[in-house]
């Protein structure tokens, strides 16, 4: 063990007061943030940005050495979806001696006060912002955004996120008290001292997703860490770096302060040799936290034995009735479609547009025309190759690449995904977003997840069954998202129940800037944490209170 | 729907200040009791025994009607311990409308504001208070309880802890704002009008246990109804009644305040066809509240998809090392294992002793002078056939009447569990303790649980390895609570690692009046939900957090 550079308890005090502005914001849930998310130089300094990408550069072609027990291998699984050579080499993990390794070390972290971890946990955030242009370009590569999302969702927002799990799990922890003096009245008074600690769960398994590789994992990583967990956290195979940049920031605020490192370990495994279930099925582990597909989710909420906290996928659905403002609606979507390809959970999928077509400011307009007026505004958006490049990133998998193509192939395809050029990056993978029109019997082909630049407009009845099949589809293949737009009071408050039924967050006439796709932390609740698209919600009281227990002693006083 | 005689928002108001103590009471920990444990004709009135006794007498061999749907038929499977005909013939659930009904029932219930569903659990606590005798009497009749301790454990001390949990719950509801305008700084500000809403998860299906029907089951109940679920209770066979007069008294409340009385209603079955498996499967019901055997608890914890809080059984421990109070500590174990006759989750089962004895009061007292101390205090408990007979209470069921006849004919009993006599009912089945003096290494003996009156004595090396014998076994048996009696402060940190790493609840030299058995509402942790005891605590923020989920709407404004 190193010298204690700063204790936790130094660092809590460091800390004390962004830790108690975000215990401000998650009350009140209005607007806050705690990492800047402008890129310019005065906030960050006017050198950031090339000592940032100069540090990923320095990644490239590298052994990563984190302080963790490994099997002697390295593996190399990323590939830039901009096509640019990465190989940063990872240690291959020892799954026995890691699991030994975050025991051993946690039993200090886990007897450690709230305090301190909580200091040690919002140093690491600050070190992590301020490293948010490595990250950035970490993120870029490895999901394929853009710089700037990859900046934001990646760096600042994914710390809001992080922060904002903090004080949820502190505030549960600081609500019992230490300990306490019973005295129970009556002819002869029974006086007993009881002290309350907070222990605990175990280990917690982060399972970090391809697209969104921070902003998912930090809030479960960071409340098990408070909490007194150690996190084993497991990247997916294309999005290792920006974890394994974030577990050498927490590894080295634990040694400073005192800590055993491998509180926080990295587990890479290869698609090949996944590590996930071996991992999640250890009895060490009594927490896990996962992202990603909706299949190996299922499997995780029905066969691990720890507690699991999942955000799978699911199918959003936007309800057209009518609206004040035709093109502001079409530019929001387009906006909301394109938006790093459609690879976002939040992504619209489909939109139920009645087959006589909507009213909009006064006029009746075809259904077609509604049709048009999307594909028109998408075209718009994409048109300067500059700029698309911007929205659009690129594409991360393959299996997101054979999906474009297979629906390309289909009937009703009204808008083609095509290749789209990157005036930077020559072998970026870039695909615009594909629109297919479909009927409301077509179940089939529309309701299940067609992730990336796919998006289907469902030609319904009337509103009354877009409703109904935007509900229904929520409640069976779980939804994330979605947008009503209308301007009938009475279709509003039968949208409220779609949102109510299916267990879904509801966004009303969007026509501006904001996009569904965002989600604020310390105010938006991302998942409902109530339909098939997850079991929980980044994040609320039932996301942090049950990651450690409470063990009482009683003792009679005389 | 009849008229409302009392909102739910008047019945809130009516109970604010209880509401508002029982707040600060779950805040600080420290005693509070809302209900008179004492029984006397000054707290409940002078005539109150006399008509709760009457109206107990009244409901025997009578159909109990709800009002829920049934096939019809009414089966009727209670039998008294105390040998007192009962015959109350209960409707069977006709599974099927039962659901239904509470899903037409839980719709404007669920949409209710939580002060409303609030008020009317108040309200009818403070009528159930008021039926504390007939209650008595229900639960003594069906469980085996002793009058007094069905009294209190049935009656004030259940009420208790069910107003513990509705202020947990309700917090967790008030945190949340009912809407916020949310202003992001920037060129343009960008203004949200937010609403979240408080929904709930589906129907709650409580399952009730034999020997503590109102205690285990009230606090997942009101916890269930305020956050807006729906709740259809299944009673243990064995002890129907008392559950059966809470749904009704729940049922006349929310009539009187215009709710479907069905929001709560009675799933009675037989152990010939069990209903619990039925119900846990069905898709409506979103949450599960089980007390009763480890068998059945595991599988709905592996099997069922909804949210499952668990009690289920542990292998309680007492390691004795060292005590300034030898007939103390003998009288108060006395007690722990006469008490109910053992039949509860708290009782202790086995107590580690030193092979070479231990020291008591600065002597060294032997192995078999221990083992006699802990015979002669059962002994001396149970000299005074009525003494005797207030604290056995009777054998609730079959199973642990062929239990203790098993564990008598095994090698190294000391003292043999035997018939007693009830002077007031001479067909009461009443046995006392069982004590067996086991070595170390007859784990297979010891470590399972031996439900009712039977307890061993574990002849240990050394007090090292009683504390690690206990500690294993409260990791993989799991256990509800924990004595150590040591003199030794070094000893006293061992035991807190034990506690610590057994997730279980620790009790230091109790030498007096206060049993292990007890658990006090508002500041005991009832089962620390970290062993496989249980996977719940009563109760705490992850006992009620979960019951809900918030849906948020967001509006942009101009």
């Amino acid at each position: 063990m190193t010298t204690t550079l700063a204790s936790g308890t130094d660092l809590f005090a460091r800390h004390r007061e962004t830790l108690d502005r975000a215990r401000e914001a998650i009350r009140t849930r209005a607007y806050f943030s705690a990492y800047p998310e402008s890129a310019s130089g005065k906030v960050y300094g006017e050198t950031a940005a090339a000592e940032g990408k100069a540090a990923f550069e320095a990644r490239l072609g590298r052994p990563f050495v984190l302080d963790q027990p490994s099997t002697g291998e390295s593996t190399s699984t990323e590939r830039s979806p901009y096509g640019l050579p990465l190989a940063v080499q990872y240690q291959a993990a020892d799954v026995d001696a890691l699991l030994a390794a975050a025991v051993q070390a946690g039993a200090a972290w886990g007897a450690a006060s709230p305090e301190e971890r909580v200091g040690v946990a919002l140093e690491a955030l600050a070190r992590i912002n301020a490293r948010s242009f490595e990250m950035a370009h970490a993120a870029m590569h490895t999901t394929g955004q853009a710089f700037m999302m990859a900046f934001q969702a990646a760096g600042p927002h994914a710390q809001d996120r992080a922060l904002e799990a903090i004080p949820y799990a502190y505030n549960e922890m600081a609500r019992i008290p230490a300990s306490v003096t019973w005295e129970k009245p009556g002819k002869e008074t029974l006086r007993v001292a009881k002290t309350f600690r907070v222990v605990p769960r175990g280990i917690d398994l982060t399972i970090g997703c391809s697209t969104f590789p921070t902003w998912n994992a930090y809030p479960g990583l960071f409340a098990s860490l408070v909490t007194g967990n150690a996190v084993v956290v497991k990247p997916h195979p294309q999005a290792v770096l920006p974890l394994a940049i974030t577990v050498e920031v927490l590894q080295g605020v634990l040694r400073e302060a005192g800590f055993d490192p491998r509180v926080v370990t990295l587990a890479v495994d290869t698609s090949d040799r996944p590590l996930a279930k071996v991992l999640a099925q250890r009895s060490e582990v009594a927490l896990i936290d996962y992202t990603g597909s909706t299949g190996f989710g299922d499997w995780l909420e029905e066969n691990a034995h720890a507690l699991v906290f999942t955000e799978k996928a699911g199918v959003n659905g936007v309800v057209i009735d009518s609206t004040n403002d035709l093109s502001g609606m079409a530019r929001n979507l387009a906006m909301s479609l394109s938006l790093y390809s459609g690879q976002m959970c939040t992504t619209p999928q489909n939109l139920f547009v009645p087959k006589d077509g909507i009213v909009a400011g006064g006029e009746r307009v075809s259904f077609d025309a509604v049709v048009g007026a999307l594909v028109g505004a998408i075209d718009a958006l994409l048109g300067e190759p500059a700029r698309a490049a911007g929205v659009l990133g690129a594409i991360a998998t393959d299996a997101t690449l054979h999906r474009i193509d297979e629906e390309n192939a289909k009937p009703g395809v009204v808008r083609k995904s095509a290749a789209a050029a990157n005036p930077e990056f020559p072998d970026a993978r870039v695909r615009t977003p594909l629109v297919a029109v479909v009927d409301a019997a077509d179940r089939e082909r529309y309701e299940r997840e067609a992730f990336g630049p796919i998006a289907f407009v469902v030609r319904t009845a009337d509103t009354d069954e877009s409703l109904r099949l935007a509900t229904g589809e929520a409640q069976r293949e779980g939804a994330i998202t979605a947008i009503v737009h209308t301007t009938d009071d009475a279709v509003l408050a039968k949208a409220e129940g779609w949102a109510r039924d299916g267990k879904v967050n509801l966004a009303v006439n969007f026509t501006g800037s904001l996009l569904v796709n965002q989600s604020a932390a310390f105010s938006d609740y991302h998942v409902t944490g109530g339909n098939p698209s997850g079991n929980a919600s980044l994040t609320d009281a039932a996301f942090v209170a049950n990651r450690f227990r409470v063990i009482e002693t009683r003792t009679p006083l005389a």
